[in-house]
């Protein structure tokens, strides 16, 4: 343990909370970064496979987003402004709208909230309460939208809930697709629940729900369960919110998590990496019909960060301008399907996600974390997710080479063997 | 109106949503910023008496600051790495703890939340309701903690209150200093609510204030009733938490605002001007007895905004390694306040707050509208506080030099007299 | 509707709130009741299979009870003292004890609430609250268990909940036995959702559980799903409470509604029959290691109902000293089973319930409002139950003679044939 | 102590909860009771100066009350009807509106909730709430409203709210008459604090007061202070409630505590003494334009009370038929403001109340406490209030006789005298 210990700063553990968590996971101090690659103090490089739990779909300080910043800056361009007019963020509203909105014939209004995904959430969930009058938001099971007391109410998390320290009352929970197993649906369970005026169930304002729950296991939704949960909470009179905040930028192959879904949700929330390079930003979508806000009723200092704004802007015309960044993701997600199913055929696992969304179920906590420490010790970035921490998740940037992309996932294919002893049961 | 419409793009409308504040009051789209100045589109130059709502107390882009994150940038630092140790963490931790901490003789852990300051008060709360098993939260009259469910539970403003479209339970509220006038001793009236067992005060895990309220009205506690409320509080067993969002890092004057006033808070909230460029960062300290926090049960993806941190530690370096700063500081707070002394006695009004967070009463909304759109025409930006936004409120930079800060408050001066005729009222 | 508007006084229209129903349903000002027999003020009488929803299982006026009550009057007994001791009281509990605690082998400590289920209710919640330290209470759909806030909560029906004008937190909800169908174990879809750290089921407090839902449409749960309930409860640290308000009392044929099922509850609700003769009183019943009350913790001004103890005395004396009541129920129950069996099965309708509480499905709330009130114009008293008002329910005293009860039965039988055209279809 | 444990069947510490209070005070078991006198097993006999906490203000088993209740019990009337339309409810009605209502120029509709006070209080507030549309209550310090979750939250006791084991949310606290003491109007502080858009105060749904605080300490409310207040909700679009449980029925003088100042309560609850003869029966009243129920809304099992009808309809005919009764009282209260305002000069202490509702405030809660238990052992009953448990109370019944009512006067005068050594320390 005295290298673990001389690995980072004694600062750390005399000034810094100890809340901190992955800190505790990866025990160095990193200092440069670029693509997927992260540099500790000692110049040792490590592959990223978390990209800041899909912060950074485009990696770290893609070179162009970085030198629109640094341009940005040197010319002394505005960093704060509230939520004043800006020249960056006029920018981003029209290459938001050109790129993103136009080609796909969505029509919605962009609220900046507060630069969190928690913020988003909060915002959304106001909105919906406030345009239908109503209280009750339906979420689900191994949901996760983030931890202020309006999202920590919609967080399934008990280890999260536990530290409110008070009520979060106004959430009806629900079960997940697939959550009581193939054979149930549970979204006719809803329905039914929601129709009956004796089930304890109040009339919702909204449902909220993420395609792939990213922090509560890599649990994909399937598009015919999406298309009804929406159905149910249209005829129910409640708002439909996609939380895209872990799933949406190209995480899952599409822009948004849900396209060609047919699915036409009135709220969307995003961040993680709306901004492209890591910056603090967030964003609530909201059909324009529902745009009943008084002017700063849900407002915030930090509403408007410029510099998130002109990286946003650069990495929306970089990647999604056409179908090229599409179609790459799409050939790498094949890849890791290939890669990742064979690690967990190998071992009887079960594989989870969508997309470049993808886990392993270990079935054991234990386990996948020893797994995600072995990758550590090779040089590999990866962590865990599910209620039990059950999952081994590969978040790796969508822009990552191929060489770097086999080669991680050689990592984790050796780790899954190093704890299982994998390859000796599957060569026997 | 024709100018005011052509002034921005019409993307705005179409595309942003009505939540929009700031933009309301200052139609202009505004593109480079340096010091105390803004400028817009068209080159025309505004002088900054809002600074971000205190969020700029160093200014626009701080030539230090700037040339700090350049090199940062330039050298591929790591923008994003969620909670991880990085270079320029440590080097904030450490700059902190050697340039704040150490010289004030205070011992605190440094708790990163999502980087805005409702994020800062809802870990605080959490964490104090967490450290004494109780639920209630003490808030007072006026006091403004954001608007995230449970930082908008202690905000009393009724507007944001009732977008919260749900129940904000969990927070009992007190009067603030000099609430119910002079001579009512709003603590002593507290006290007694605590101490009586039927008076409907249950125990409280914390009391939450602000040194000078500054969204709530400029209202600025005197030491002594701060010193009565905190001993109040550990005398009925809650936690002192200060709000220094808004009133810290300089702004009366101190780095922190409640300095040389004899307390000790439990936990004290920080954000704003705290990264010094306008870059969000949020920061919750708390004393190292009551960080009890579990591993990640307060988390969020941008806990770790490393952009921040490098600007946030060059500002530290550089404006408050030594006492120049605060020098320089008290002398422009006094030249404020003889100024604004002699605008609000032409005009028969009083003057609030503290330091360079100071304001003129007006007693009425509409007055102080006019006065601020009157400045702006003139090229001043300055905005409103207040309940009834009857407080015009100057919160320039604390880095403005001496020319243009009296000829923005020559600019205040004649625009009270432009709306209300003062200086003819006075000379007759 | 002439003859409707005679049959009452208006005063009632005058004076009474629009809040009152029952009275809608039979618009007749009843003076006398005897038995199963109500008498209107023309002297008409009706045969009663409501009794006061379960509060008359032993009939109106019952001579024996009638004595007791007028004996104690005559002498002066003490009729109202707060909770002090008196003799009615210490009568009550000895017979209690003896003659039904005792002989079942029954352990518990007696509270006597402010004299309604909905009191013992809330009586029951907080005391589970105070021994688990923990708020969240699972209650079940279709569930009922009064409407003062606290009990509201663990309500399910829509109507009242949306009476309550306010948010009503702390209640998880879980399926009922067979909600979803006689295919899905709801027990087993509770236990994972307890188990699951991320399902957003926070650790309860307690289960509350009627084993026949009298107002929620008569659903009567199996022993077999009681006892996996509450197996589930004891593992997740949660208290079981059974509300048997309206299944005891020898409603489902034994004292306690889950004799003979080998269940322990932590928590029993009592009310309605309980005084026997449909005075106001009520008995929340718990373990006697969970008995960890202050005094006064819970309490009310009509806690003891000395009129109430006196008749719920001679009540348990005269009919559950020995076995002949018991049997004398199970009797009717058959009866009662083979004569709504006919009927559902003539009309292809569903039997709920069971012992003395049953009803039949008629699916819809239309048909079976027209049911019950072609069988008050024929003189019988019957109501509707069920989230929609869909089952005809029968309610009738226990006591009821033979002759009355077939009477009774017959009328219902050719209601059914009159708005369904049952016996004609049945025939041809 | 042996004399006290044989006092009393050793069933009540074998079966009944340790919830009990009123019986570790007055450890005897009492059985018959007549007037102002109640007996206990061995005969002895006891002045009642508690009446059931103003629940028998015309005394224990009043012969006309007796009578009548006897006579309908004989003749097979109804007891329970659910809140069908009986004799035992139309002459209740009748009588109710003929002799209070219409003498008083009074326009109201009854609501016979479930039959305890805190049932009435849930009504009344789910009421405004309903009507308004709001959902704060504002309810005053030292307030007693009931322990049912939703009375429970606008009660101020610390005891009895910690109970509750979850949040009581839906009230704001504002300070009684008096509270801060006799030069601080507290009128004035709500007006300001909900005039005030900042305070934190929502907009309330209705205002809920006694205008004497029973079990709060026998505060007396001036009529100014009520009209105020009155006035503020009125201004601010709350509902005027005034709580009549403990302070109605003649206890303060008048049939309704509030006659003669000019108020116009919106809802009006009322209980404990409304039956005239310990029986539970609860009523709220409210304007007939907030009548707004849906039928069964808020409903419950006992809300007919027919054997509270009948006593109930006998005491108004007897008691307040014309103003004998009413003179009566007044006599007897000003003799009681004599003999305790001589006690209280004696030993320095002041006297609290108003009418028949009076006590003196000793400062301690021990000291009361022992004066107690000095009388007890003279045969007075009587009783503490106030947060401290600090106030001896006399809430003797109404009809007392004279020389019972000097004798109980005289054991009080002798029991201070004994505790405190008061008449030595007067004489010398």
């Amino acid at each position: 343990m005295t290298a673990t210990i001389s690995a980072f700063s004694p600062v750390f553990d005399r000034v810094e909370s100890q809340v901190r968590s992955y800190s505790r996971s990866f025990p160095k101090t990193f200092g440069k970064a670029q693509g997927a690659t992260l540099f500790d103090k000692s110049g040792a490089a490590y592959t990223d496979f978390l990209a800041g739990c899909s912060t950074l779909n485009y990696g770290h300080n893609d070179p162009d987003l970085k030198a629109a910043l640094m341009d940005y800056i040197a010319s002394d361009g505005i960093a704060h402004g509230l939520d004043m007019f800006t020249d960056a963020k006029q920018a981003f509203l029209e290459t938001f709208e050109r790129v993103v909105l136009k080609p796909r014939g969505m029509d919605y209004k962009l609220q900046f909230t507060g630069p969190t995904g928690a913020n988003a959430v909060e915002a959304a969930i106001k909105l919906a309460r406030k345009v239908t009058g109503r209280t009750e938001i339906v979420a689900f099971t191994n949901g996760f939208h983030g931890v202020t007391l309006g999202a920590l109410a919609a967080t399934g998390n008990s280890g999260h809930r536990q530290g409110a320290g008070t009520a979060l009352p106004g959430v009806s929970r629900a079960a997940f697709d697939g959550y009581f197993g193939p054979d149930i649906d549970t979204a006719d369970m809803l329905d039914q629940q929601l129709s009956d005026p004796s089930s304890g169930f109040d009339a919702p304002a909204a449902f909220i729900v993420e395609t792939v729950q990213g922090e509560g296991g890599l649990n994909a939704a399937s598009p015919e369960w999406l298309k009804k949960i929406e159905a149910i909470a249209r005829r129910h009179g409640a708002l439909f919110i996609v939380d895209d905040i872990q799933a949406g930028c190209g995480r899952t192959g599409s822009f948004f998590s849900f396209e060609k879904m047919g699915l036409d949700p009135d709220i969307i929330t995003m961040a993680k990496s709306l901004s492209g390079m890591g910056l603090p930003m967030a964003l609530t979508l909201c059909k324009p019909a529902h745009d009943i806000w008084e002017p700063a009723e849900h407002n915030g200092t930090f509403r408007g960060n410029n510099h998130a704004f002109v990286t946003a802007t650069a990495a929306i015309e970089k990647f999604w301008s056409d179908g090229a960044f599409e179609a790459e993701v799409a050939t790498k997600a094949r890849y890791l399907e290939d890669r990742l199913g064979a690690i967990a055929g190998t071992h009887g696992f079960t594989l989870r996600g969508r997309g470049m969304m993808r886990g392993i179920d270990t079935g054991s906590g234990a386990v996948a974390e020893a797994i995600c420490r072995a990758c550590f010790r090779q040089g590999l970035i990866i962590e865990t997710s599910g209620g039990h921490d059950e999952i081994v998740k590969v978040l790796a940037p969508l822009t990552i080479g191929q060489a770097q992309w086999a080669a991680g996932l050689d990592i984790l294919e050796m780790a899954f063997d190093e704890i299982l002893g994998g390859h000796r049961a599957a060569a026997e």
